[in-house]
Order: structure tokens, then C-alpha cells, then sequence
């Protein structure tokens, strides 16, 4: 039984300061679970520093390939905010001001401190759509299957949630995990064969060392409860044969 | 005046647990400010599915392009850890069993728990040179410009250190951060000006939004300190003028 045909993000983030170590990245996981609850599975994740040519580059080769692309970062009002004169170069349009951005950030700000940098912040691709900023007010866009997003944490999540409605998914993804208190050198032959029998539901394993207890937590993820369900039960009667408990961590 | 050719680098991180938003990455941060201490700069990260012609992609196009590469994930015992068969793909050549690896899983399981899918983490593409782990002892390699780690951030940090000593560096990138209460939005004409000026330097502006303060923290990194000194200088007296103080936050 093959899975069904699954809709596909990417996400692409412009930021100097994840490279460098600076910041954490906290968009990934969150843009991550909020896309599966759509039925969209992020597929792909890539970190390109502030540098024009990297990020057309990029935007080049995921919009061809996934249905959705995200981009977070550099949509500032400063030098090294050059999201928007790249995006509209990988699509070929101009770089223009947004009649409506600008009325939000003249209202915002005030047109007498509507400088020109902050005008940088009313600029998209010819043809974008604006996605919503209930936070700091300079909105978000999107252009064909490309949307582009700030790159602060809590204004990305807000802008997530502007545009959400305007996403299609496929049939959500479900998970199982069960965690066993064994080394995966002992259960990875069982577990392998049931991966086999279930090619629809994809079988993780990732190992854990903790208080001298080696485990592992089994992550099955399909979008057919019932094939998930199955798999499952073998997962739990694999672990029960080579001695140990299984149990169940999380359900989604 | 030109910045000095970089060492760069590139991580890619095999993960459908990063993709499905379960894990948190941690690798990244690690390595980008390590390889900064060899004056490696990390330039890219991508984080791919465990899928073999994904892997592959990823590896030949990044090999060919940066100094080193680094893989984490994908390197244990079961049926999901593909990256050996995925970089002995991009490499055109045989994953077999390295008689060295073997002989450190053999000594550290026994021989008769040394069962198939042990020996699977024995597996090297042909010609890899081992990268010790001291913690469990699996192995991982390095085959050209490619270093194949593992995903468990500790573990991964522990090969960090055992295969530091082969990387060869440019001089170290440095950095300082001055804290403005300024926002963005008035400060970006002067630290265009100053970008201009200072080639050399790259600057970038993170805004932050802290107990009702609107602020941006200005990061200025480049590999000689007196243009460093100089561009912060700089820095300090364009906030000084806009009203406000410039605040040293670090120095590395």
C-alpha cells in the first residue's frame, strides 16, 4: 500500500546570526508541527547566510520542487535586511512599494517618521499578497508558493497564523511513540521487518542514554490511523518478545 | 580592502526528527561557534529527510562547494540510518565493513552481541578514515572533504573533538555586539553608512523587544581587529548621536 501523495514545505532561513552560533533557531520546530497539523510535511530545512546570490539560489531550487516555501529573516529596515530584493530577483519582478504596507506603516509610524529605511519595509515583489504582522506592523508576503516571514520568533508565529487559511493540505500526519528500554542493536532486525510490512508508515528510532538506562523511542508516523494502529501493536509486541515493557510516550 | 578568502563550511543534518518538529537541533549552534574557533565560518545548513537520493543531493552539491561538510544523524543500527549507504552513493564507491571500526565495536560489544545490525555502524564508504567516539563508541569517518558525524548532540561533540585537530582554518572571525535602545528604523541610514565604510566588517542589526524597550543588538564580525575596533567606534558614536547609549554586550 503506497502512502498518499503528501503536500510539501520547505523552509529557507536568511540569518548571519544562526550561522555564526549566535541564536537558536526556534522557527524550525514550530513551523514543523504547525504544518503537519495542515497535513503539509516540512521536507526540507536550509540556513543561508544574508548574501543575495545564496538566497536566490535557494528560493530557486525549493520553489520548484516543494509546494510551499517559507522564508524567515531580513525583512528589516537595515543594510543587511536583503530578503525582499532577492526574492523579487528569483521571480524576475521588481522590488516595489506595496500601496497597502505603506499605509500600514504610515499609520504605524506616522509619515513624518516614515523614513526611507522603514519605506524598505513597505517594499515587495511585484505581485505579492501581504500577509498580516499584528505585532511590529510591517507585514509579511506572499508570491506565488513562496511566503516570506520575519525572522523574530513570536512575529513569525503571529504571521503563521495570518496566513494559515490560505494553506492546502493533504491528510494530516499522525504519530505514535513508544519507548522501550532497549539497545537498538537488539531491536533493529525486528524492526526493520516491520518497517518492511508497513512501507506506508514511516519508523524512526532514536537512541537515548539516560540515568545508565539505554533506550530508544520508536517514532511511527503515517496518515492512516488504522496501518499506524498495526504497526504499532507489532512495535509493542516486538519489544515485549526480547524482554522489555513498551510505553507509550506521545500520541498526536 | 577585501576580506581574506574564508575556510568555509557546511552542515548537513539528517533528520526526519528535525523535520517533524520533535527534536530541537542543537548541533548546529555547537559546530557554528567551534569551526568560528578554527576560523572555519559555517555557511549553510541543511537539514534533509532520511532518504537516500535526498542525502546524496545534498552531499554533492555542498562537497563541491565548501571547504568541509559536515553530516550528524543517520549512523546507528537500524533500518533508518542510511547515511553510510547514502555517502558511499555520492562518492561512487562500496560501503564495507572497516576492519578497525569492527574491531572497536567487537571489543566493545563481545563478539557474539556483535550481530548484524551492530555491524552495520562497522560500515564505511571504502577509503574513510575513522573519527573516534569516546562515548559509545561507534565510530564515525572522514572521506575527503566530508565528515560523517553523529546526531546525539553529546556524542557529536565528542567527535567534534577528536577530529578537530585535522581541520585546517583561515584566522578566526571576531565579534562584538553593542546594544542599542534605538529601533531599527533609526538607525539603519548611519549603519549603511558604516556597512559602506567597512567592506570588510559584516554587520547585522537584530532587533529586540524587551519589557516595553524597542532596541536592536548590532553584531559586527570580520577577522582583523583593528577594522573591527574601528567599525565599532563608529557604531558607538552613531547611537551617541542618535541619543542614546552604546552598550558592549561581547567580545569574542
Amino acid at each position: 500500500m503506497a502512502a498518499p501523495k503528501r503536500v510539501t514545505a520547505c523552509l529557507i532561513i536568511i540569518g548571519n546570526e544562526i550561522l555564526s552560533g549566535r541564536t537558536e533557531d526556534k522557527n524550525t520546530p514550530y513551523l514543523a508541527k504547525k504544518l503537519n497539523e495542515c497535513g503539509i510535511g516540512l521536507r526540507e530545512v536550509r540556513v543561508v547566510p544574508d548574501v543575495e546570490e545564496e538566497i536566490v539560489d535557494a528560493l530557486n531550487a525549493c520553489r520548484a520542487r516543494y509546494d510551499y516555501v517559507f522564508t524567515t529573516g531580513g525583512i528589516g529596515p537595515t543594510h543587511d535586511d536583503i530578503t525582499s530584493d532577492s526574492v523579487a530577483k528569483a521571480f524576475g519582478v521588481k522590488n516595489v512599494i506595496h500601496p497597502e504596507a505603506r499605509a500600514i506603516l504610515g499609520e504605524h509610524y506616522g509619515d513624518q517618521d516614515l523614513n526611507e529605511a522603514r519605506l524598505r519595509m513597505a517594499h515587495t515583489p511585484e505581485g505579492a499578497e501581504l500577509v498580516e504582522n499584528p505585532i511590529s506592523k510591517a507585514p509579511g508576503y506572499r508570491i506565488e508558493n513562496v511566503f516570506v516571514l520575519a525572522g523574530v520568533p513570536l512575529i513569525m508565529q503571529a504571521m503563521f497564523d495570518s496566513l494559515r487559511h490560505r494553506l492546502v493540505g493533504g491528510p494530516p500526519m499522525r504519530s505514535h511513540t513508544i519507548r522501550a528500554e532497549l539497545p537498538e542493536g537488539k531491536i533493529a532486525k525486528g524492526l526493520g521487518r516491520i518497517q518492511d510490512a508497513y512501507a506506508d508508515v514511516e519508523i524512526g528510532s532514536y537512541p537515548f542514554f539516560r540515568a545508565g538506562i539505554v533506550g530508544c523511542s520508536l517514532v511511527l508516523r503515517g496518515t492512516d490511523e488504522g496501518r499506524l494502529a498495526g504497526a504499532a501493536d507489532d512495535v509493542r509486541g516486538l519489544i515485549r518478545e526480547l524482554g522489555a515493557e513498551p510505553v507509550d510516550e506521545t500520541e498526536t
